[in-house]
């Protein structure tokens, strides 16, 4: 079955080798909605079903999405709209209301778009590593073969037409995943995330709006969309996430000169915890994992990649801990499943000598 | 020199083999007033001096405290105030406000009393296990050979008299120093708290009033003083003990039934976090080795007794560590030595196999 292939392989955007580093993924979307249609929240279950049979014919063969595979997400079962979610391919919303929403899934998860969240069609776009030109342009193509074949509203003056006015213009967001653990063990993340708030630019959680920051995991977005270009637009955000990456390194380098016993202490802590709990909650989870993960990236950690860490930050979340179980899990169920599944991914990870506080006591 | 013995030597109320299981440690303190001498917290400094130097001349030749030994506070180091306090053999009150004040000590830190506290004199006995009667009863000879010697301030109707209202009539106060891991872990320990504020009795940390109950240690108490004989006093406590005692193990009990693998989690991972740490704070050790000692008493930990878990919960505080480092030294640098002192001192500590999440991984 397609969804059982969808939920069940590895995440391109992910698990790819180049998924290292500051920056995880870079992801862009589009919003767009169709003329002579109610915008999605405004809408009747029928006229969310006509907009979604319309679309489905016009993806029946796109050339820039030859392998494009539509889901109608009423058809799946919960636990596979929780494993899309967590593998950000449909959002929250579009999870808690399937009736006549719609998948398009291509390329292994890099294409993704969903029909009738609150537009009638959010594409987007998401690759491993910061690529804010790739996965804009790629998205463009796409966009533009699907304006050949429908009429988009947009105004001349205002641009393109959204639900939410937020993003009229463009309906361009781009995205950056970066893991700042350094920012955070500084104790600088808060005053960062504030100063990118004030300069325009908006900070969520691991699953998008409202999240927090699991894991250390922040999704760093421009906000405006109305009254920039396309290009100006990624050009922002590449100076914005580069001079934050610089910021994580100055971070993390200041932390090995100034204060390597914090940050050795926090690796070794989360590593003897990974062996021994018997428990884990998704949010200590993630919060062990993202120290391990800066720990393999300074050299502490050892016999695993960020790849890995990557995987198992997925694999572990709720809805893939279930699908894997086959079964409905009760949340201290999950939290069993979930230390002996981390632990057992893990199998091969070891500390660096020295890191381990028992390497450094003075007898 | 004396003091240097009473800061190094081992603390008979802690370290005894019978300083294991749910109580620690019994207290009764005596609250005495002198006529003719104004209550500490309104007299002057000469006052203060002149009241000390009259009992300085009664406590040379007790025959219930043969051994007594007078320290006052002013001529000894703040370093050497904190040991003591942390010894639980003056309080906050004290190490703070040394001039004029002095502590006579005798029976190994058996008895104490502080001499210009809040009242006149503060005596105390304190042995390890749960013995009301017998610290009552030794409190007693001392007290009734002081009598003999000084008058105390006396009231036919109210008994006798003291600075704060709370404890006129016996002066007594009995309390119990109990570890509470089991009802912490069932979330049982507020409410019990609760009802024994509602019942008359009062809990407190580690340290004394105001202070929190890091390590899951709790020192239980009679409130009223006033219209109770000594002896009722002793009884209602001790039926209080017993029945918390009894709930503790029944907490206890149902964890190792319904719930093993949140208590196997609990120990398994303080064993790994002081296995590896490089930074431990006072509060996060004393949570670890709380939670230690329930698992040795319930046969989870190995190789360790529960008078070196107390003895490293008194060793590791603030002015232990300094005082053992020979010099001040700031919290990080506490944090530090911590890690390696708690690390030294339980060497040979093991799990018992299967107790570690990693033992019971179905792979």
């Amino acid at each position: 079955m397609i969804i059982e292939q969808l939920v069940r392989n590895s995440v391109a955007w992910l698990d790819s080798p180049a998924a290292h580093g500051v920056v995880v993924s870079t992801r862009a979307r589009l919003a767009r909605n169709i003329s002579g249609f109610s915008f999605p929240p405004a809408a009747g279950e029928d006229d969310r079903k006509r907009l979604r049979q319309t679309l489905r014919s016009v993806f029946s063969d796109l050339k820039t999405v030859p392998d494009a595979v539509f889901v109608d997400l009423e058809t799946i079962e919960a636990v596979d709209r929780e494993v899309l979610k967590e593998r950000r391919l449909i959002s929250s919303e579009l999870a808690d209301r399937p009736e006549g929403s719609a998948l398009v899934v291509a390329a292994e998860g890099r294409f993704a778009m969903m029909i009738n969240e609150e537009d009638h069609l959010r594409l987007q776009s998401m690759v491993s590593g910061f690529h804010p030109e790739e996965v804009w342009q790629a998205l463009d193509a796409v966009d533009t073969e699907i304006e050949s074949r429908v009429e988009y509203a947009f105004s001349p003056e205002l641009g393109y037409l959204t639900a939410c006015p937020t993003n009229v213009g463009t309906g361009l967001r781009v995205s950056a995943m970066m893991h700042l653990p350094g920012l955070r063990l500084t104790e600088e993340v808060d005053s960062v995330v504030k100063g990118l708030n004030a300069t325009g630019f908006e900070v969520r959680g691991l699953l998008g709006e409202g999240t927090a920051a699991y894991g250390n995991m922040f999704q760093v977005s421009n906000r405006a969309s109305l009254g920039l270009s396309e290009s100006d637009i990624v050009a922002s955000l590449k100076r914005m996430v580069n001079d934050l990456t610089e910021h994580e390194m100055n971070a993390r380098a200041r932390l090995i000169e100034e204060d390597s016993l914090r940050l050795f202490d926090q690796v070794a802590r989360s590593y003897a915890i990974v062996e021994h709990a018997g428990l884990l909650s998704s949010s200590e989870a993630l919060d062990l994992l993202s120290a391990l993960r800066l720990g393999r990236e300074m050299g502490l950690v050892r016999g695993v990649s960020d790849s890995l860490i990557n995987q198992v930050m997925l694999l572990t979340q709720p809805g893939h801990l279930q699908k894997d179980a086959g079964r409905s899990l009760e949340s201290y169920e999950r939290d069993q499943v979930r230390a002996s599944s981390v632990r057992n991914r893990l199998r091969g990870m070891r500390l660096r000598p020295g890191v381990s506080g028992a390497g450094s006591d003075r007898l």
